[in-house]
C-alpha cells in the first residue's frame, strides 16, 4: 500500500459492533465503502461521509482494504467465495475477516487470496460491543507477517491489543481458545450461584467473600453480577456464543480433542436457543440452574 | 471471653495452613495449644511456646477457643462427635471448624454444642498456603452474629476477608460456591490451553490476547500459566478438590440441583486420583488433554 496516502476501506457488516469500528475508520481520515444486508443499517456512516456500495462485488472492486464483521461462518463463505463477491473482484486487496468464525475457513480463504494476488488475513476480536465503540478491542491475527504490518495501522483504530498469533487461521485459534475457557467459566460461575441460592445465601456477601480469590475473574465479577441482579440483557448473545461453540467443538472434532465441558456448554446452549432464549445475554445460564 | 485477657486457643491440625495459622495467634500473644495426630509437625510451634496436649480431649479441656483444621469431613466428625473429644470435653468454649467440610456437618455440630453450652463457627478459608502464611486469608463464616463477634478479632490475625455468611453451614456452603466457579473455570482453562496446543499456537501469545478479558481471571492467569509451564507442583492438592467437589455434590443433590459442570469435574478429577495424580496441583487437568 502506498503510505503516502490513505487506502480505501470496503466495510461489509455493519452492525453494532461493525458499525462503531467503521466510525473509527473514518473518524482518522480514511475513505471508507460500505455494505450491509440491511441498508438503513449504513445511514450513519453514509451522513459521515462513507460511500454506499450496492453489491459486494462493486466494494471489492473499489476498496483496498476489505473488512468483514458479518454473523456465521455461512455468511462468509458466501461473501467471500460467492460468484462476483469478494475473491472474484478484489485487486491485490488486503482481506481482513473480523468475523469469529471457523479457522478452517480462514485458511480456505487465505489459499484462495493468494491464488488471485490478494493478501488475507482472520483477524477476530473480543471486547464486545464496548471495546467496539471505544476502539479498545483485543484483535487476534492469523497470516503473514508483511500482511499484519501492512495493515496494523488500520488495525489500531479499532483496538489496542493487536497481536499477530500465526498463519492463516491462527486469530480464529485464539479466539475459540478465549471462548473455550468462558464456556467453562460460566458455567462454573451459573453453578456456584445457582448453589449459593439454593442454599439460602445472600450472593452478594458471598461475592465479598468469593470475589477476590481463586475463583474470580471478568465472568464471576461481570456475568455474576449480571445473574444476581437477575439482569439478562444481551451483553454477548447466547445464539452467538453457541455458534463460536460450535465451530471450536468442530475444531477439536477434526483435532481428535475430547473436549467434555465444552461438549456440555453446547448442549446447554443449545437447549436455552430451543427455548427462545437466544437474544438473552450468555449470563442467562443461570436461569437454567434456578428454575429447575 | 474476658476481653481483658487474652483467652487460651487450641488448635488441632497443624498441616501446612494450620502451622501458619496458629504461627499468627502464637505472635500475637495468645496462649496456644497444639494437638496433631503427626506430633512432630507441632514442634516449631513448641519452640515458640505452644503447649502439646496429649491427646484432643486434653486440648478441649484446657482451651476457650478451639479451632480445627483437618482433613476431611470424616476427620472433622471424628474430632468433635468422637468419644472424650471436643463436644465432650469443651467447656463453654468457642468452636471453630476452618476445615473444608460439609455444611450438614457444620450443622449437626452447631446443634450439639448449643445443646452442651458452647458456641460454634464453621468458618472455612480461601487463599491457600500464601494467604496463610502471609494471614492474608479469606474467611467465610457461618454462625450467630454474637459468636462471630467474640471470635473475628481472632480471626483477623488470620485473615483479611472476613464476613459473616448467615447461620451455621453457610460459612461452608459459601466455600462450596467459590469450589464450583473455580471448577467450572478449570475445565475451560485446561480445554481452552490444550485446544491451544493441539492448533500449534504459541501459547503465551493466546495469553497475551485473552489474559485481559472476558476469559480472564485467577485461574487463567495463575493455573493457566503453570500449564504452560508444564509446572504440576501442587499449590492447591487434586485430593482436596476432589473431597471439596464431593460435599458439594453431595450438598447440591440434597438440594435436588442438578449441577453438570460440577459432576463433570467430579469426574475428571476422581479419574485423575485413580491415575496416581492426587498429590499433584489441581492444573494437573490439562494433562488429561493433552496426552489423549
Amino acid at each position: 500500500m502506498d503510505s503516502n496516502q490513505k487506502p480505501s476501506i470496503g466495510f461489509i457488516g455493519l452492525g453494532i459492533m461493525g458499525a462503531s469500528m467503521a466510525g473509527h475508520l473514518l473518524t482518522a481520515g480514511y475513505p471508507v465503502n460500505v455494505y450491509n444486508s440491511s441498508k438503513e443499517k449504513t445511514n450513519a456512516l453514509v451522513e459521515k461521509g462513507a460511500k454506499w456500495c450496492d453489491t459486494v462485488g462493486d466494494l471489492a472492486a473499489s476498496s483496498h482494504v476489505i473488512i468483514t464483521m458479518v454473523g456465521y461462518p455461512s455468511d462468509v463463505e458466501e461473501i467471500y467465495f460467492g460468484a462476483g463477491k469478494i475473491l472474484d473482484k478484489a485487486k491485490n486487496a488486503y482481506l481482513i475477516d473480523m468475523t469469529t468464525s471457523s479457522p478452517s475457513l480462514a485458511v480456505r480463504i487465505a489459499q484462495e487470496a493468494e491464488k488471485r494476488g490478494c493478501h488475507s488475513l482472520d483477524a477476530p476480536v473480543s471486547g464486545g460491543d464496548i471495546g467496539a465503540r471505544n476502539a479498545k478491542l483485543s484483535i487476534m491475527v492469523g497470516g503473514k507477517q508483511a500482511d499484519f504490518d501492512a495493515v496494523v495501522p488500520i488495525l489500531k483504530m479499532m483496538g489496542t491489543n493487536i497481536v499477530l498469533q500465526g498463519g492463516p487461521g491462527a486469530g480464529q485459534h485464539t479466539k475459540m481458545c478465549n471462548q473455550i475457557v468462558v464456556a467453562g467459566t460460566i458455567m462454573g460461575v451459573s453453578e456456584g450461584l445457582a448453589y449459593a441460592k439454593q442454599a439460602g445465601l445472600d450472593a452478594s456477601k458471598v461475592m465479598e467473600s468469593i470475589g477476590g480469590g481463586a475463583a474470580s475473574g471478568f465472568q464471576l465479577l461481570n456475568s455474576g453480577a449480571k445473574m444476581i441482579a437477575d439482569d439478562f440483557a444481551p451483553g454477548f448473545y447466547v445464539e452467538h456464543f453457541l455458534k463460536d461453540l460450535g465451530i471450536a467443538l468442530d475444531e477439536a472434532d477434526k483435532n481428535k480433542l475430547d473436549m467434555p465441558a465444552l461438549s456440555l456448554a453446547k448442549r446447554l446452549y443449545s437447549e436455552l436457543v430451543a427455548k427462545g432464549y437466544g437474544r438473552n445475554g450468555t449470563q442467562v445460564l443461570y436461569t437454567k440452574y434456578i428454575h429447575q
